[in-house]
């Protein structure tokens, strides 16, 4: 294995391990001794590529921005098909995807004090493109408004990630196939919500997987 | 001043004190020397009534839970009417009240492992139940089961209070009306919907206070 390709993976593994120690233990208790351990890497390593545990959590962040803009950036053929898809995507990946919870759960203590977005708030910015996209297009209801709804898909699903750190079931694709069949004759109209999936679309994209036990239900 | 009380004006207010840096700085970090000089106390008189910060964290939340079921308890005409009420009382306890909000924080580190009910499990037990109560009845949308209903106002209400961290408005009277406004239509047969005040009814206990703007928007 090349030098570089070398780091690239040592720097992948440390993220992935602070990932996982700041989730568990939190920012402020995780340590950079635990994370170079259980990342199987040295302290001179971890210094090497961070300079504190700041950076570190920087990195982190960053990763999970772009695991949270390739969720975000899959298309389908409707919008509302689109947040749908993309709501599935994101408890998924909250559930089973260290750097992509570490990141959200980062908002709070990290972003705010540099005036960065935090992934809360780009979530919450795309859901109001998204609806507001739909509402163009006149899939909506009438009386309901895109920014009402974005408030409660992204209340919703802000709300399944909290309440997952005591239950996981919360983040189960049963959870939100339900959320949606429960809102959606609410928001989309009768027309175009008999050619939506609530369940998710069929996955399209090399990086898509299968939802487990995906029938509708 | 007489011994007692003054015995639980202390106690009360280490209580508010350790709540308070509970939830700016976490459990972990927060050190009782800085919640007894918030408090206004001596580090002898906090150790006379806790004697360490799981005693005090358990005080919290027991402070917390009651007053959880003082806002559950409250009962109005009709359980959705109850719940709509309820939903209203808790974002604005959540928003300006550190022991409640404190409270539900705690939820994850410390309860889970006493195997005691969580706030966020008794908030859930009790939407659930007022909401089986509202289908009992016969005012729930017929395609509409009070489990999915319940799991969309529990998820929804903990997402308000998550991102109130990074902004207040998400806990409003005026962001807990629109959830409503939105929500109510698909949950709540016509016949009561119109009876039914999304900004919450008129408070009518001693313990109540008029919601800041309370006109319906």
């Amino acid at each position: 294995m090349a030098r570089q390709e070398r780091a690239v993976r040592t720097r992948n593994a440390l993220i992935e391990s602070a990932a996982e120690l700041f989730d568990r233990d939190g920012f402020e208790v995780a340590s950079l001794t635990t994370i170079s351990a259980r990342a199987g890497v040295s302290n001179g390593a971890l210094h090497f590529h961070f300079s504190n545990k700041a950076a570190l959590a920087d990195a982190v962040w960053e990763a999970a921005a772009q695991r949270l803009r390739r969720i975000t950036a899959r298309r389908t053929a409707h919008p509302l098909q689109c947040l749908i898809d993309a709501t599935h995507a994101l408890c998924r990946g909250l559930g089973n995807d260290a750097v992509l919870r570490a990141g959200f759960e980062l908002c709070h203590a990290q972003q705010k004090t540099r005036g960065d977005e935090t992934l809360r708030e780009s979530w919450q910015r795309w859901v109001e493109d998204v609806l507001a996209q739909a509402d163009a297009e006149g899939a909506l209801v009438p009386d309901v408004t895109a920014r009402d709804a974005a408030a409660t898909v992204v209340a919703a699903t802000m709300g399944f990630e909290t309440l997952s750190g005591q239950d996981n079931r919360w983040l189960s694709h049963h959870t939100v196939t339900r959320f949606w069949t429960l809102l959606l004759p609410r928001l989309a109209e009768e027309s175009i919500r008999e050619t939506l999936v609530v369940g998710g679309s069929q996955p399209t994209g090399a990086d898509e997987h299968r939802y487990p036990g995906s029938t509708k239900d």
